[in-house]
Parts: structure tokens; sequence; C-alpha cells
């Protein structure tokens, strides 16, 4: 991703009196026109302290589905041009009440749609990627203090089209804004005020993090923590754009996502994740012999379906089992695949299970810290958790558990790893 | 206005076995997917029979009311273009809905936006009239045999931004397509399946009639039938677009609109129209004195208030009644801006009245047959109807009576000249 400018190099911090902001709201808080009020009341407040201001928007809530459902009905073929026609209005609607709203408020504002900017992507209708912002004219504008409200999730293709970004898209429109405009900050406006060490639902004494790495927040992300976006925080790490997720209904800080450099106390575990999307496979009796891995997942790949997890078990008289997690809405498929396969890869058994959670635990302390994955172990041992499949990577210990001990795991690695607030 | 075009001369006529076509479809006639699914069959028809077809769409029925209720709920200060970029939202999903629809049903199509084509128009946003249509790109696709879906109501302004034409100012964009594509004719699909001598809703021995000029459908249109927009009646005369106003929910022939050397047997009267939408405002005893109407009507001119019939009795005693019709929707501005004015101005008393209708008998004929308007005096006269106005043009005549009366009149009239339908 370029970005087309002209403006001057900007270096500001955060703190600094006057800042150049990115707020973005999502569909709940843009719900009605009472709330849309609400919001830019809230741009407001930081124009009035001297700050400049983009706004990105999402469709008002339920809009977007409404329009999906609608291709869906019209067509199953399903032409992804026009699909982006139909279900980019949710933001066009939204871009321009909301202008109307500071415009009420008596805030110079103006709105923008993807191809007025433009916000070019590429060519993958429904699922674009942003390659270039031009922003000299957003600049300028903003530099005189007039607010730009930008539609978010979508943009112009090369074949002079409108694209959308895919569900979620306006995140990523708002961090490729910030970093396009060079944003001291993009904030994140959602229906929770931040990031939590573990989901707050189930484990009551999770505490909101002040800070994140990004490497930490794309785990999470990934890892079934639905705060963000997973290629909104990529672009963000790869554009140091400072993120912050807060709460658009009530005041307070939310958690800043940013460089390590930037957080001083940093935890070695810095949250607890958790997925109910995977599902799993075990393939029995397998001959152990070489390629075979390459045979099972190969027409998986062939099939668009993502393998996650993957173990296999010793051998014993030459065959062995091995077993690997798929999306949860990947498993008939992967199945059917598969028995249609069962004489070429000569195993005896398909058993899928789709009653597992993965478990993930998250920070970027564990680089330099050794100990974490044994600690996870042994206090899912202590609570007689069989684990079923492991993975690991740098920053992250993954473990898939039947899905009945989701809480149970969650609030006794939470307690282990010394994250429960204070009472 | 004018059109960019690359393409040869097109010298083709209605009857001929391939003919260029332009349908468009209102608001109820896309009401859901399952209507919208039957307006593709009907496109898909034309095409199966050869020829080539651009489509334009008005927004779902009601969609455009409650877009333009969210901008009112949102601001009073009412920024044009904001609204615009709002209201334009639904043309621009009936347009990506039909264009899925048609691919359904096998048809190649795709959708257009205003910005897209460019339709460009002038920058008076919220009302703004089209000024020039690329058809190059629109006119290679339709040789080709692919349809163009193209959202209706909405253009691009010099502005870069988007702009709409006014209500029902789908009509107009039809109609400005057609020019610009030289279509051997341009089909309003409506609600109703035709232009009748009088409203059938009234008089039941009303007749669809085959075909009417230019002429009497802008007096029809103007004078209260809501079959087209005015605007979109000029364009088409301008431009000698031949129009035809026909049923979206019944498959019968409609009414063309066309030159009066198309129509052989010409009425002398061809229908009889009849508006609710005006008032009457009589200032009483006005000095009699040159300038007295100027500074009457100035005022309102001042207001925007536009003045249709006028008429001035008799002067006694150096004072005269004047009696004058406005917009219904302008009464109560019209005698406040008078009121404040009543000294400057001398009159006795302002009477306004809300209570009456305007009926007018309209015909090309009347340009070579005496006696009409004698007629209607005449046949009203018998019913014990009092005029209270009249205003005549080359090929109509309007009187003002009291509202009571309307049902009366129009019947009257319609059997007075011969109009009714045989039993």
């Amino acid at each position: 991703m370029w970005w087309a400018q002209t403006h001057n190099k900007r270096q500001r911090d955060g703190r600094s009196a006057m800042a150049r902001l990115i707020q973005k709201f999502g569909g709940t808080s843009l719900a009605d026109i009472a709330r849309i009020k609400t919001v830019a009341e809230r741009v407001r407040r930081e124009v009035e302290h001297g700050h400049q201001v983009a706004v990105v928007v999402s469709a008002m809530a339920g809009t977007t589905d409404r329009l999906v459902a609608w291709t869906r009905e019209t067509s199953r073929l399903h032409d992804a041009r026009e699909y982006d026609v139909v279900v980019s209005s949710g933001e066009q609607v939204t871009a321009g009440v909301l202008a109307l709203a500071l415009q009420d408020l008596g805030v110079d504002a103006r709105s923008w749609l993807g191809w007025q900017i433009p916000i070019s992507t590429d060519r993958v209708h429904g699922k674009a990627r942003i390659e270039a912002i031009e922003v000299a004219e957003l600049d300028r504008r903003l530099e005189r203090g007039q607010v730009a409200v930008v539609a978010g999730f979508q943009g112009l293709g090369p074949d002079g089209r409108i694209t959308t970004l895919g569900r979620g898209g306006s995140d990523t429109s708002a961090v490729a804004l910030a970093a396009a405009l060079k944003a001291d900050r993009c904030d994140i406006f959602t229906d929770v005020d931040g990031v939590y060490t573990a989901d707050p639902r189930i484990v009551t004494r999770a505490r909101k993090l002040d800070k994140i790495t990004y490497e930490e927040m794309l785990e999470m992300a990934s890892q079934g923590a639905k705060v963000l976006q997973t290629r909104s925080v990529e672009m963000a790490m790869n554009h140091r754009v400072r993120v912050q997720v807060l709460s658009s209904f009530i005041d307070v800080p939310g958690t800043l996502v940013a460089d390590e450099d930037e957080i001083v106390e940093q935890q070695i575990v810095s949250g607890i994740a958790y997925s109910r999307d995977e599902a799993k496979i075990t393939v029995q009796k397998v001959p152990d012999r070489p390629g075979v891995a390459a045979a099972i997942f190969g027409p998986l790949a062939e099939h668009a379906i993502n393998v996650d997890m993957i173990v296999q078990n010793v051998s014993e008289d030459g065959r062995a089992d091995l077993t690997f997690t798929v999306a949860r809405a990947d498993l008939e498929r992967a199945v059917s695949v598969l028995e249609a396969k069962r004489e070429a890869l000569g195993f005896s058994a398909l058993k899928p299970d789709s009653n597992v959670v993965k478990i993930s635990v998250i920070g970027v302390g564990m680089r330099s810290h050794a100990g974490v994955a044994q600690k996870m172990f042994q206090t899912l041992f202590e609570k007689g958790i069989n684990i079923q499949v492991i993975s690991t990577s740098e920053i992250k210990v993954s473990v898939l558990i039947a899905a009945e001990y989701t809480e149970l795991a969650l609030r006794a690695l939470h307690t282990a790893y010394g994250l429960d607030a204070q009472e």
C-alpha cells in the first residue's frame, strides 16, 4: 500500500496540544439518527480541542446484513461487482447523515465516498485490498479545520467500479486512512470499552489492558477475540499506526495498540483468547509413509479449506492417526473431500468432532521467558482437562480441548498467569 | 443538454426487427426482490426479441421517503450536497440488485451509477438538471448485447459530487438517456397502464389514449395528471423522444407520447385534467391604479411563490377585487407576505380559499377549432357550477371551481366533448 501525498511530513505525538485523529464508529454506534447525533457530539469535542479529525463510518447496524440478504435472495450466481454496488450503499447513507449532523452542530464537515477520495483497491470485489489513498485534498481540508466523514468498507477498483473490503472492512479503512494521513492516533469506537485479558463475560476478574502490542493484538484477533479485524491490526503493525479501541457509549480511556517500546511494564502473558470456530478431524490408521500428509492436505487446500493445528501420533504397525483442525464452517466439506479419497489415502476411518475449543495464551514476554507453555499444561492437568492438540508460535501457545471445559480452562489459566484483577 | 457520442447515427423505427429501448421502472415495480425479479423477466423478453435495452430504475417504494426523513431529522440546515449523498443510495441498491436478477436469468447486464457514466449535471444539488451524458461506452456495450441498468434520479455535479434531479427525476433520467442513446422508444413502466382521457377513478367511462402529443402531455402533466413528470415531458418534446407510458403489472400496450404527425386521428379535445393542489386568494378592494398588480405579485415572486391564474373584477369607486391562485402548499406563506404589506397595498381584506379545484380541457385540436371554451362554460352552467377564474393557452382551457363540484364537472365535460367510452 502506498500513499499519494503532497503535504509536509508530519511529526506529532499524541500528547501535543493539536493532533490529527481518525475516529471510526461501528454500526451499533450509528444505529439510528439519535445515536448518529451522539457520535457527532463526540467528534465535535475533539474539534473543539483543536484537533484535526477524519471520521470513518460503518453502515447502520443491520443494514449490511439486509443488503447482503437481498443479493443472495436475488441471485446465487453472485456477481461480486454488483454485490459491492448494493452493500456499499449503507456506508454512503451514514457518511452523508453524519456530515449533516456535524454541520447541524456548527462543525464544518463533508462526506467522502471511496471513489471520491479515491481509496484505490485491487480488483478483488467483495474482499478487496487497499492499494493507495489519494490524500492531498483531504490533507488540505483537515489542515483548514474541515472534518472529513469517510464511508468505510469501500474503495474504487481498477475497473472504475465500487469495491468493498470484506466484513469488518471499516476498521481497515480507518487504519489505512490513519497511515496515509499520518494521523497521531486511530480511535476505533465499538461496543466494548477496550481489549481485556480474557472475555469478561466468562472471566469476571478479567482486566482491561491499557496497552497491548501489535503482535499480541494480532494473535488475540486471529485467536478469536472479536474486537478488531485481523487485517486492520496487520496494517496498523506494518504502518506503525497507534490504534485505540474504546467504547462509543461510555467515556473512559480504551486500550492502546502500539509498538512494544511504548509499553513500559510488559507482562509475560497479556491475554487469553478462545475460539469456538474450530473443528477437529482425526484420520485413523493412515499408512505412515512419506507423502501421506501432502496427499491429505493437498485436496483440502485445493478446496480452499485452511488447516490450522496438526498432530500425528506414534506409528503402530506402519499406521498412524493424524488429527488436525479446520474452521467449523468447513467441517462437512472437509469430510466429504477426504471421504472421496478414502481408497487412495488408505485410512480406516474419519472422525469429525466439532465439540472442541481452542484456548490460546498470548504474550510477547514469552520470547524471553521459559516455562509459559509448561504452566499452561500443568494448570489444565490439575483441572483434569485433556489436551487434544497443541500448537505454538513465538508469542502464543494454543491448545485444543473439549468445548465443555472452556470456562473452567479460561478462569484457571487467567489465575495461573497472575492476570486476575484485584478485588 | 448535449451528448458526447462516438457511435454511428442511428436510424431505426419502433417497428423494425431490432430496436434500442429504454425501460424505466418506478418504485412500486421494484418494491421487493420478488417484483425486481418480475421486472428482470420483463427486460429479458425484450432482449430475447433481439432488442438493445437500457433500464433506468427508481429506488424501492418507500426508500426515498425514509432517506429524506432521516436527513430532515438530522439537520434543518440541510446541506443539499449531503442530502444528495444520502438519498441517491436508494437507486444504487435497485440498480445493483436488478443487474444481479438479470444475470440470474442468463442476461448479460451491469449496473451504472450516475458518476460512472457519467451523467453530468449542473451544480444545483437536490434538483439538478442534466447537462451531458457520456454515452460512448454504454453505446458500445448495448451494441454488444449487454443490458445497462442505470440508477435513475442521480448525476455527477461539476464539484465531483453526487447530484439528484428532484422528485420523480428518474423519468427525466430515462428520457435524457433515450435522447443521448438515440433510442427508438422510452418505455415508462408505472402503476397505471397509460394516459386516460380523465382520471378513471372518477370518470368511469374514461378511455385510455393510444397516443397523445408532447404538447398535450405537457399540459396534462402540469395540470395535475401525475403519470409523468413535467420536466421529463419537456425534455422528450425538445429531443423528440418517443415515450410510452405503460403498466409494469399488466401486459397491455400503453399510451405513446409522440409528435403530432405520428397521430393520425386527432381529437379536438384529448383529455380533461384536474388539480386539487391549487388555492385561491382574493385581495378585496384594492386601489385600481397602475402598478398595483406589480406591487402585489412582486413580493410573492421574491418569496418564490408562483402565481398561476389571475382575474380582476370591474372597478367600483376606484377599487377592484383581485383574485389569483397559488400552490396550496404556499397559501399560508402568501397570505402572511401580503398581510405584511397591507398598508402599502391599501386593500380592505384578504380572502384565502383552499376549497377549490382547477379543471382543464386539453387538446391540440383547439388550435383549429373554435367553440371549445364556449362548450366548457355552457356545460358547467347547465350543471349549476360557478366558474371563479378562467385561464387559457393555445391548447388548454382551465377554470377554477368549488372543490365539491370536481366529480360532477369532470363527468359532464367528459361526456360533452364526446370522450366517453362506448358501453
